[in-house]
């Protein structure tokens, strides 16, 4: 089953203690798309300018995602740049430019009006819903969000949570959202405000997922050099839904557990590597190898 | 196989967001020869003054926590005091009244001499080597330590290293005595410095378990209310020893996985209730329990 994915499309100049890398592809969707993909074909929407890569658009194709949902007109491409601290955990925003970004509307093209999977990567509620609106029966709803959202667009983040069947977030953002210091009260209060799951991302610390009476805590792939981490909140939404969506019709919670590894799997590969770089020469095959790892290194009890 | 462990013994009190209570039993030793003592014999190296109360040396013969090597001097017994900020993950330390432990020499009834299992549980180095120094042949040795230790005492923590066989000590420190940032890296430097096995604790986010070529991660109990965090570290140090030591000779990297969980376990208990009260009437049983629900809950694929 194919799944839709509305986000921003970016060039980002990325800088970290050790390296910086100008005009790089980035963006919520761009990450989003190409880590569903592995699991499952993709309707990408977004907006790009007339300064984008047509190569790109190239890539796509070869990756099964479609992207007759990515509108270009006049103007440049949206743009963000960042700056990493030497703990490569906490990041500065140097500059947004929002370009065509700015008075983007999200159309969709008829073949993806019937879509059943949706991922709202992260843009701003208003126009996560404006998509959603549009779509004539959704079976499936993922939605990410961040800190922004929850400051300056809270109503329509508010009005939108009833519409979703998964919210990710990382843990500071539940904190926020809920002003409830304890993540497991801030999952199931997430709970009560629509979701019916609910994925915390810590980082470092891996991820928890709440369903309805229901709790998985999992860690992160270990990794010893991180060198890019722009991207990895997208790239794990973006497993976490194409896994699901493949998965078809069996949404069990064993189902979202198998999800969010997978999602972490797909993260902790993309940090490997400046912008989508680790992504484009990714494996099934690897992937399959780090699960099962990541797995044996997760084990309370090790059967022979 | 019974556990020798070391470390203070003390009079907490204790203040927290909710609730504040004065003079508790409180003091590395006392949560760690609790915590152990579930799973294995204690024989229990400490010093009181003679305002402690005679009621713990009752309770403590009720579980195979042999006193003997408690010294009880003329003076005040040890006095911790501190405050818990309002997210329960930050405090601060009022007041310490070192009284009978500014001048304790730790000497070892002659009983205690032969053991094979040793917890240094959290006191000055130096203590902690010079009880080592007074075990005929110690099989295996766990210890704690803590920031005081690694700003303060860095010398005689370096020398001890070596003589350790599992270093517990928590995410910050682990990178306070690397330098690195990573904890993964960061427990790997700890492993060449001497201990062949580190557990990293992360608090809330789990713990990490690092062998020759073995790791193991994982998540916290998850818990929705926190009564008073003081003596978790110190439990979860001696769950684990006390564990290990029933293990006995089979100590292969799963009995380690185990007895981190079984740690983890009784962590989460202590802190359900002030000072010791939740661990004086926990039950083998309820450990049982919460091991499998935490095990459940930790699972990557579900086994119909």
């Amino acid at each position: 089953m194919s799944v839709l994915i509305v986000g921003s499309i970016a060039l980002d100049t990325v800088k970290t203690p050790v390296e910086e890398h100008a005009d790089q592809l980035g963006g919520s969707a761009s990450y989003a798309a190409l880590g569903a993909s592995f699991f499952s074909p993709v309707k990408l929407v977004g907006v790009v300018g007339d300064d984008f890569p047509a190569s790109e658009f190239e890539f796509w194709k070869t990756r099964q995602i479609d992207a007759e949902g990515v509108q270009r007109v006049k103007g440049r491409t949206f743009r963000w740049s960042g700056e990493y601290a030497w703990d490569m955990n906490t990041r500065e925003t140097k500059s947004i430019s929002l370009n065509v970004f700015e008075h983007f509307r999200p159309e969709l093209p008829a073949s993806y009006r019937s879509s059943d999977f949706v991922l709202l990567a992260n843009i701003a509620p208003a126009l996560q819903a404006h998509v959603l609106d549009r779509i004539e029966k959704p079976r499936f709803v993922v939605a990410d969000t961040m800190d922004l959202w929850i400051e300056t667009a809270r109503a329509d983040l508010d009005a939108l949570l009833p519409r979703v069947d998964l919210l990710i977030l990382n843990d500071s953002e539940a904190r926020e959202l809920t002003k409830e210091t304890s993540l497991i009260r801030a999952g199931r209060r997430i709970r009560d405000a629509g979701p019916k799951y609910v994925a915390i991302k810590k980082g470092e610390h891996g991820a928890l997922l709440f369903g309805e009476d229901e709790f998985f805590s999992c860690g992160a792939y270990p990794l010893e050099d991180i060198h890019d981490p722009t991207g990895a909140g997208d790239t794990f939404a973006g497993g976490m839904a194409g896994y699901l969506a493949a998965a078809g019709g069996e949404l069990n919670f064993a189902a979202f557990r198998r999800a969010m590894i997978y999602g972490s799997v797909l993260a902790s590969f993309n940090v490997e590597a400046f912008s989508l770089e680790r992504l484009r020469t990714l494996t099934k095959r690897e992937i399959e190898e780090r699960y099962q790892v990541f797995r044996a290194m997760s084990q309370f009890e090790v059967v022979a």
